[in-house]
Order: C-alpha cells, then sequence, then structure tokens
C-alpha cells in the first residue's frame, strides 16, 4: 500500500512521466457531493508546467477524466477514479538516463531496490506523479469548504536566500496567485523571480520553502499516538518530491525559545477557548486546538541542472552527466498547489476518524 | 490503528502517566531472535527518568515484563506482549489540571476531542507512553544489529541556543553516553548542562535539537510514493512528544544552496556505488542509498514551567495555574533513546516490506 | 497485523495457552462509555471450561484485569488493554507434543511456519487465545446494545448427528443458558448431551453447527465491494479454531431453489420497507438490509482424542501419539459465546464505518 | 479501503456497470515479472457474457489496457493499473430500476447506505465489478506459476440440484472448459445445461456450487490468528455477488463425523510430512500444510428473473418489477474464472507475508 494515503478518504495513485497516464482512485470519498471535471481542472491547471516564463517551458495539457463514481453530477460514495493521460513525450531526450545516474535523483535508488526501473523522465519518481495526489486534492478542499469552511492556502516564503517578511494575515488565492512565483509579498516575488531567471541563465538551480495556513479547523481533529495531526502532515510533505525538512507552528526557531515564551495561553473569547499566540502552530498532542494551522516544507534546488556532473553509470564506471531537455530551474512556485492538495488529504481523512470514533455513539 | 505502527512489524501500544500500566504488543516480529528481558530493560533503563541531577528526580523503576511471545529465550513470531507497570503515582499533585488547562499541553485538545480525560500526569498523552516504543524498539535495533550490523545512534545536538560542532565521525554509544546532557562534544555538553541547570533554578525550561545518524542501510530501504523511508521518518519523530520539526540530510540549510553545491556525486568506491557528499541524508527518492542516514528533530521547550501561567478552566473561566511536582526543565537528553527506537522501528518494518516485494519471486 | 482484527474498531490480542498471559488491547473504543470489570467477566465465564459435565474439567479461573483506557469507570477513546493471567499450566502433560505432531492439530503447520513453537497445549494455537476475543467482544456487544438495542444471539443447531428443528424466534439469553449444550430446544439439548457424554466414553470426539442471529441492525452497514458485511462475518468465523464452514440466511441449501423461490419480495411495513421472506439473511449486496441477520457456522470434530493415532514426529519418523490430559470432547456449546463476540467486533467497526464515510459530512 | 484487498500485493478496484469504465490497480506487485495485455485478456475473456447459449447474449467485448507499471514488457514494482471501457450500455433498458428496489439485488441497501445510486445495470454492485479482480488474479496467477508451479483450478460441481460425483483428481484446464458449464464431468455437464436451458425457458433462474483446488502449495502460508488462510480464502469467496455459503476440506459434511474419523493422520512420503486424508482441505491452525487445498462456494439463484415481482419503490409504495434486458440465468459457469482469481490473489499476498516475517532475517 505504499502508492496509497489516508485511511478512511484513502488515495491510491499510479503512472510514470512517460507510461500511458497518471491517475488516481479515491476510495471513501462521502457520497452525495456535486462535483465537476471542470473544479478539478482548475487545480491542475495551478499545477501544470509552461504557466510562465520561469517554469519548465514544457506543454503538458493534462486534461482530468473521471473513470468512475460519479452519477449526474453528484459522488455516490463508491470509488472516483481519475485519469490524465501523458501526450508531451520525448522519451529520446532521456536516453542518455538509461545508463546512467543522475545525481540526488531518485535513479540509483529505484534501480537498487526494483532491480529494473523506467528511466524516462525519472519514470514513477517524476514529479508528474503528483498530479493524481492534486486532482484528489481538488476534492478534498471542496468537502471541507462546503462542510465547514475550511481554507487551505499555502504560497513561498523563501526561494533560495531571498525571504518574504511574515505575513501578518491569511492571503487571498488572488494574493497568492498575483505573480508567477506565488509569494503574496509583491517586492520579495519580483526579486525571487529575478533570482530564479539568474540561476537559470546560469544552467543551475535553486530551492526555497512553502507556507501552508489552514483556517476554520474545528478542534479535535488528530489522533493520538501515532497518527497525529502533525505527525501525518509530516509524512505527507517529506512524501513529496524534493522536500528535505518540515516544521510546525514556531519549529526550529522556537526550539531556542525558554518556556516561559514559548507556551501558548489559553484565554476565553467569544464564548470559546482560544490561545493568546500561536507557538503550537494550531496543534497541540497531535490534535488541533482551532487556532490556525501552520506549518512551513523546505524544497532542495532542483537536481537537474544544465552543467555536467560527475556521476557512474550501471556498471558503476565513472562518467559525466549533463541535464538535457525543459526543466524547471526552481519547483518551489509549482509545488504551492501540491502542498495545499497534501493538506486537505489528511484533513478531510482526519475529520473522517475523529467523526468515526468520537461522534458515532452517543452514550 | 492511530495506537499502532508498522505495517509489517507492527506496534500497538497502550497506557497512561497514572493508569495500571503501559505496554505494547509486536506484531510481526520475525521468529528465531534470541532475546531477554535484560536487553530490554538496559533501553528503558537509558530512558528513565532519575537518572542525573538535570532530569526530574521523580524514581520510576520501570521494570519490564515479557507477557506472550518468547519461548525458552526466543521470540515465537506470535505477538510479542511487554508490560510496565505505574508505581510511583502521586495523582494529588495533579488535582488542580482536572479543572484546568495547561497551557502548550494536550489537556484542551483530549478534552475537545473525547470529551474526557484521564488528567493525571497528563494521561495518555504523557511521555511514559514512550516506553512501549523504546521496549519494541530494542528488539528492533537487535534484529537490525544480527542482521546487518546496523547501528543507530541519537545524540543532543543543541540545547536551547547552545549548539555542539558537527560532527565528523560516527559516534561510540559511550561517546553519547559520556555526560548527562548526551552530547558528544565534551565542552558544549558543560554547558548545556550549566544551561538547563540555570533554567531550573528560574522555574523555566528549554527545549533543543536531536541528531540521529544510521550505518550500514543497505540501498533499497523505503516504499515510493507515500511511504518513503525519509516520510515514515518524519512521521515517527513528529508522533513524540515535544517534537516540532524534522529535517534530513542537509535540511532547511540545504534549501540556501544551488542545485550545483548541493548534488551529491556518485562515485565507485570498493566496487560499490556511493556518493562524494551527502547533502542527501542517506535517501534519495524516498529509498535508502547505501549512505549514512542522517536526520535532526527539534524538540519545544518543556510546556511545564514552575511560574504561573494565565489559562482558562473547563468552563473557559480565565484563571492562573502553576507547575507542580517533579519536571525535566529540559526532555531532550532522555529523548534521544527514543529517537532511536522510532528510527529502528521505521528500519525494521521497510527492510520486511522491501523483501516481501521484491525478494520473495525470483523472475 | 495478522494478529489484529478491524479497521476503526481494532483489536489485537497476544498469548499462548501456557505462556503468562492472554490479554487483547482494544484501538478506537468510543469515549464515554461505562464500563465495569464484572461486565466483561460475566462473558468470560460463559467461555470458560469447567463449567458443566461435558466440558473439560479444566478449572481456569479467567480474571480479567483492566491494563489501561479506563477512568473514573469510563472509556477514554484511549486504548482500552485486558489481561488475564495462565494459571492451570500443567507443560508435563504436554511434553510428548514437543516432538511429535498432533493430527488435524497446527503443530506441524506452525513448526512448519516459523521454525519453532511453544507445544504446550497448542501455544498460540490454543482456543485459549479466544479469551482476548471475548474480552474485546463484550465491550462490542455493550456499545450496539446501547447504542440502538442490537441484539446478537448464537446458539447450537447441531451436534455431530442430532440437529435442533428450525427456531421460529428469536431466543433468550435464559432460553441459551437453560442447558449444557446452550441449544434452545430442550428435547434435542438432552439428546446432544448423552451424545457428547457417550463419544466421551468412547475417548472419541464429536462436532455441531451454531446458528448466529443479530436483530436491530439497521439498513446500511457493510461496505462494498470487499469488505462486505457477510465477507467479514465469513472471515471472523473461519478465523475462530475448528471451523470449517459458513452460511448467511440460506446458505448452501439455498442453492438448491430457483430465483423465483429464492428472491426476498420487499414489501412496506409501520412506515418502513422490510422483506417478506429472509432468504438473504439480513445481508444483500454486502450491506445490512435491516432484516435480521442470519448465519451459521460448522465445528469439525475436537481434534484431540483419547485414542492412539498414527503421526510422525519432528524428524518424519512414524509413530504414534495418544490424546492426555483433559480436553472437551465438543467445543461447540463453549463457541457461542465466541461467536457472539466475533458478530459484535464485526458490527460495531462497520457501524463506525458507515458513519465516517457516509454521515460525517452532510452535502 | 472498502474497495482494496490483500495487504501486500494490495489490488483497488473501481467502476460501474454503466459508468465510463471499471479497472483496477495493483499496488505490491513483483518487479522484473514478464507481462503482455494478452495473458491478461485471456483470463478477461473467460470471464466475458456472451461465450456460450447458455449464458447472456450481451457482447462485452472487455478490452483490457495497461495504464501504468509496465516497461519493457516488464513489471517495474510500480503501481500496475488496467482499464475495460464500458461499451454495450442501453441504460433505458434499466429505466424502472431508477425507482424500484430489484428484489434481492442491492438496490434498496445501497440506496440506504449511500443516500444515492447509480441504478443503471446494478452500478457498483454489478458483476462487471469483478473484471478489475480477474485481471488482477491473472497477474497474480502468473506470479505463482512461475514462482512455484503453483496450480489453481475451479469448476462446476452443482447447478441447481443436480451434482457431479467427487472428482478424484486435479482437472486440466481443457477438462474444466470442454463444456459450456465448466464441469470436468461431461454426462453431469449436459444435465446441467438442460437445467440452465429449461429455467431460462421459463423466465426462472438457478445457482449452484463451484469447487477450487489448489495444488504445489508449500507449506507455512497463511498468518494466525486472524488472516488465516481459510478465513482469508473465505472473506474473498463471500466478497463475490451471489455467493452465500463457504466450506473448506470436509466442510459441513465433516462436522457430522467423529474425530477419529476426521482426523488427518500424519504420514512420512518422499522425505516430507504429508497427511494420509485431506479432511483438512490443506490448511491447518490457519496455515497450509502442504496439501491440495479443497473448498466450495454456494451461488444463490440469478436474482434478475423474468416474471413479475412484487416490491415497493423508492417512496415505499408497493409496486411490481419485471426483469429485462438480457441476463445470465445461471451465474455460476462464468463465476468459475472469478472464483481462481480471488484464490490466486488470497496466495501471492500470503506467500509475500510469509517470506517478509520469516524469510527476511536469519538468526
Amino acid at each position: 500500500m505504499a502508492n496509497s494515503f489516508g485511511k478512511l478518504f484513502t488515495i491510491s495513485t499510479w503512472g510514470e512521466s512517460h507510461g500511458p497516464s497518471v491517475g488516481v482512485v479515491i476510495d471513501g470519498c462521502p457520497p452525495r457531493l456535486p462535483l465537476t471535471a471542470t473544479e478539478i481542472q482548475a487545480e491542475l491547471d495551478r499545477r501544470r508546467p509552461g504557466q510562465s516564463d520561469i517554469t519548465t517551458p514544457r506543454q503538458e495539457e493534462d486534461r482530468v477524466e473521471f473513470l468512475s463514481g460519479l452519477f449526474e453530477g453528484h459522488t455516490t460514495g463508491q470509488p472516483l477514479a481519475m485519469l490524465v493521460r501523458n501526450a508531451d513525450a520525448r522519451p529520446e531526450a532521456y536516453a542518455e538516463m538509461k545508463d546512467k545516474f543522475r545525481p540526488s535523483h531518485a535513479d540509483f535508488t529505484y534501480q537498487a531496490k526494483f532491480g529494473i526501473r523506467d528511466h524516462r523522465g525519472g519514470g514513477r519518481s517524476s514529479a508528474r506523479e503528483t498530479i493524481g495526489r492534486v486532482a484528489a486534492g481538488a476534492v478534498a478542499r471542496k468537502i471541507l469548504a462546503q462542510a465547514a469552511g475550511i481554507e487551505i492556502r499555502a504560497f513561498v516564503t523563501r526561494i533560495h536566500q531571498i525571504a518574504a517578511p511574515w505575513l501578518d494575515h491569511f492571503p487571498t488565492l488572488a494574493e497568492v496567485e498575483a505573480n508567477a512565483v506565488r509569494c503574496p509579498h509583491g517586492p520579495t516575488a519580483e526579486k525571487m523571480i529575478e533570482c530564479i531567471k539568474q540561476v537559470r541563465s546560469e544552467g543551475d538551480s535553486v530551492g526555497g520553502a512553502i507556507e501552508c495556513r489552514i483556517r476554520n479547523v474545528p478542534p479535535g481533529l488528530g489522533e493520538p499516538v501515532f497518527d497525529r495531526l502533525d505527525a501525518d502532515l509530516a509524512k505527507a510533505m517529506l512524501s513529496l518530491p524534493a522536500t528535505k525538512a518540515f516544521e510546525l507552528g514556531s519549529g526550529f526557531a522556537g526550539t531556542l525559545l525558554k518556556g516561559s515564551q514559548h507556551n501558548d495561553a489559553f484565554v476565553a473569547a467569544d464564548g470559546r477557548v482560544t490561545t493568546a499566540t500561536n507557538k503550537s502552530g494550531g496543534v497541540q498532542g497531535g490534535i488541533s486546538n482551532g487556532a490556525e494551522i501552520v506549518f512551513r516544507v523546505g524544497f532542495k534546488p532542483t537536481a537537474t541542472i544544465m552543467q555536467p556532473q560527475p556521476t557512474v553509470d550501471l556498471q558503476g564506471v565513472p562518467t559525466e552527466l549533463k541535464g538535457r531537455g525543459r526543466h524547471d530551474p526552481c519547483v518551489v512556485p509549482r509545488a504551492v498547489v501540491i502542498v495545499e492538495a497534501m493538506a486537505a488529504l489528511v484533513l478531510v481523512d482526519h475529520w473522517m476518524r475523529h467523526a468515526a470514533q468520537n461522534q458515532t455513539f452517543k452514550f
């Protein structure tokens, strides 16, 4: 079940970069939800390459098709399968990869693990695999929005060494989408874009960080002791290509404080309990406390660069490899929608789990 | 299954801080492994409070008892259950917690989620819950050591704002256990101890960071695309009390580099493929690459402090709470053994999963 | 997870016949349920040997102890662990079993599978393992009774070749417990008891069949397409020692009918839909339809008999083995409570699953 | 995960009778297995309607298409997804079913459970759903055959009241496929075919029984105590449409015997341990013992009949319904391949589980 995620709202993805298709099936989707392909497509379009001049010029149309689970425009509670055909395949661009391991890619480890690999465009390890996640995440987001007005907003806070200042409000979608780099702080966004263009001209690449905020989450989501909300968010984020780090709320910086500085005092407000500060990032003891959920994810620089790099071939003989084809010099802006999708999947699943144990029987 | 961890080597834990006991049952333990209670006890003794003058003076003997699964000193492949009785209970010390929510603890969220909670010593959210993890982790470590010479070593790299320099070798157990703070760099350890004593005298607390290294892991462990080795390590670590952050290899710092600086070149050495650097932290594409696995975990300052703090009670009325009893001003040194235990559990499980899919059938 | 059962109300059992203990931990138990050890003990006492002159004279007190998960007499939503110590161990009675495989027992297969086995009293394959199931089942039964008035009643319908007539009503507990063989048809029960006494005097054994009926189950429980209610009941029953067969509703006999004879016409009654007949046994398409659930389970004759039998030893050399010690010449009467327990576990789990998917979100 | 089956070799199916498609994705497929669409198609063709004059004349071409997981004719260890488009849709034939519940079908229970249903051709509850199972089962069968020469052969032993004599050998595929009813006993097969034609002329239907035998299974497959091999086979079979009963080895008939008659004596033969008889049906204590695995499955008469039947509509008002369209008067012959597929899925999964726990580490 390594290609499945979620215990009650379970997605299973399939597909390789240059195989026939990528896709996903959702098992456990609540019935009676109105749903159209347009809603899924909107999220896929945000993930798609070729959106701006700082992303790869590859044109992937990525049209989603429902394979099952809808009836008269509503979910039926049966498996909801969605398919995207692979179109823009240029396998010849990847011939060299057949025999040489690209540094800091998954070529070597897939070969070592499975004894066989589809080398074309990274095969299963390609970021195209996230298409299924985004499609399923679009369903999850709609459920959360309809059921409780829960909103999930991710945005870029740092590209390479250019960091945006702390954002003092929950950003609108328009603010995030206002620029190609998806940083809601305009002046910083301009510098980020400049940086990406610069490294691209050098044939190099950069990484960065994404912050995600979630509001209107009720207290009670998350399952102690292993399936904590923060633990499942961490797993979700580290399961994304190119991620190296995760932190919730105060994160690593919070570990530099004393308890008297770090603790979030409880206060009464509008007839409900909340906290005066939010170092906890909306999760305490693995369970949501009703405050805004805040976490950050670190993405390494794109492994594919347009410079010659030393490596070895399948026989372990030293050789050299230079990136070709069309690649993002920085994946972080496009990863924003993927981070949101995974967060939505975690939340819907935990909402269902919470309800099952705590609200099914009345004693 | 929120209290279970692992797909093939599965542990299920139970128990509260001041209930009758804490315990664990391992389902899927390989048969024929020689095992004694002494080996389990050795790890529990490292976790135990009251080991030094910088930890809580609570005396918990924490004697482990096998409940099942052993026959003539060997595992049988049947469930291996282990029990530790709770002894040093002083429930009266916690009476105030019944009605007041301790800031940055799980009191409020458990109450919100379950509508009932065992308030004594934090109940299920107490760090005593990790006893079962450590006991099961001791079995996992023995399996890894016997089967492949895999070694797991965690140690403290930072307490509050006192950071140790990068450790240029894989430390011995003796180096880690040489001081009360479990930092193998002696001069830094002294400052850390001083720091902890100082904050304790102020009735305050501090956090810090632990690094974990694992060597002799063969290439191939980890399951794309969701159950990546790094994703499961992240989940394991974020499932521990007081953790706020996780990073693998270069981590957040690596996201500041360019691809040309960050990529790990493959090189041939001694007839096998390895990497010239290890920014990847031993995992690429979610799968171990044979290099040392390196990750770090951030722990927040202990939430319980001996200072009055504002909070609310069960009715949402503002009140004040002051920590009592015996608490660690810093949990990081004791968490070292828990980090190691969780890492061992992840590795054994992935080893079994890898073998099942890739080595069971020969084609 | 071979020793776990249930997806949301999950039990994990441990223990061998002559090891330190048998036990169970429930993960996912709903919080706030009032619960006492007396309620668990009542079910264990029904399972216990030595209750009458047709069962084994072994005296096993089987006192249950709560290890965790209760607070002030209520469940807390945390793992609920229960322990029963093994007491009446006479390992010397089993010395011969160490080297010889008992026919139609699990000795050979455990040895073949695990390469080691606890031979004493059958070890893990002993029916003592079902103690944990009965204890957990008692919790499940209470939940079902409190939440919806669901009643589960199993009873013996056949011992060897002595079959009771079809029971035209839902029997009371008193009717079932009225005789040692747990057959609510008194005249048949007398013959059954006579039969068992006769085979015991011959040093032989017999099997039989149990019917289970469940009423007040609402329509909607059961998950297509694999986790059907009937499929999960079948698995639950075949997971019990000595079972060889399962049938729902009309069962094998129904396969002798034509569609026009077998179909259950829908009728309207008291403002709700029901069926005129119940060949379906209360389940259609894997989902409960509101009618009484009816199924039957076949138990083979006890494998241990007091007659010499040919077999082989660990080295594969032909030898002879004769049963010793104290054994039930017929396990069927004692299995009644175990069948009920497993049925309760299946129902609670499916109730929670149904609610999670279909009642958590309102669209 | 109700639409998934298997723990390590996991299939997830999707699709409705008259939706866009049916399909399946296999997660955990071993890598490096040579595989072609032709091999899958061969099994699908055996399942397909319209094969003979005793099945439905519906023509469904059911062409399988690989969506992912193959590279240069071999499995890669990545998810293997397969799709079959729905073609021969005549939704107008099902208009009446929109408002009326067909007796002994899943219409009422799906409506009750999900509050919405795709009524066309039974939607998800249609036997078309088994296409995915057969496609995945074809992969599983190939693995078993290549890895260990394991053969699985199901065949019809009874149609309505016409039973074939006990088959004293393991039948060849040719014997089973020699007639339209898939009963290897020719004279009985003729009577069965006559019977089916007769009930079809009456607008009625019949059921029957299938026996399945599996040879060359090594000892050791099956996981005590819940995931027994026989328990998982029982679940697999009861998860098929129209099944009502399962029995292993001696089954219900065996419960009429005494222990001295029923026990399978162990004997030494050709240097290995086997049993003189096989009442156990190849499984003891939930684990394969090396003998032939033998089980039987009971199928009820087809619920759709061409006679008027009383029922109720969506509002609970009494009405009448008469089957239309093209239906099998007996599903049993076509179910043979589905029984084989499910058996193959259970065996591959258990083989992988057994290897993972017992053969991964050497102590």
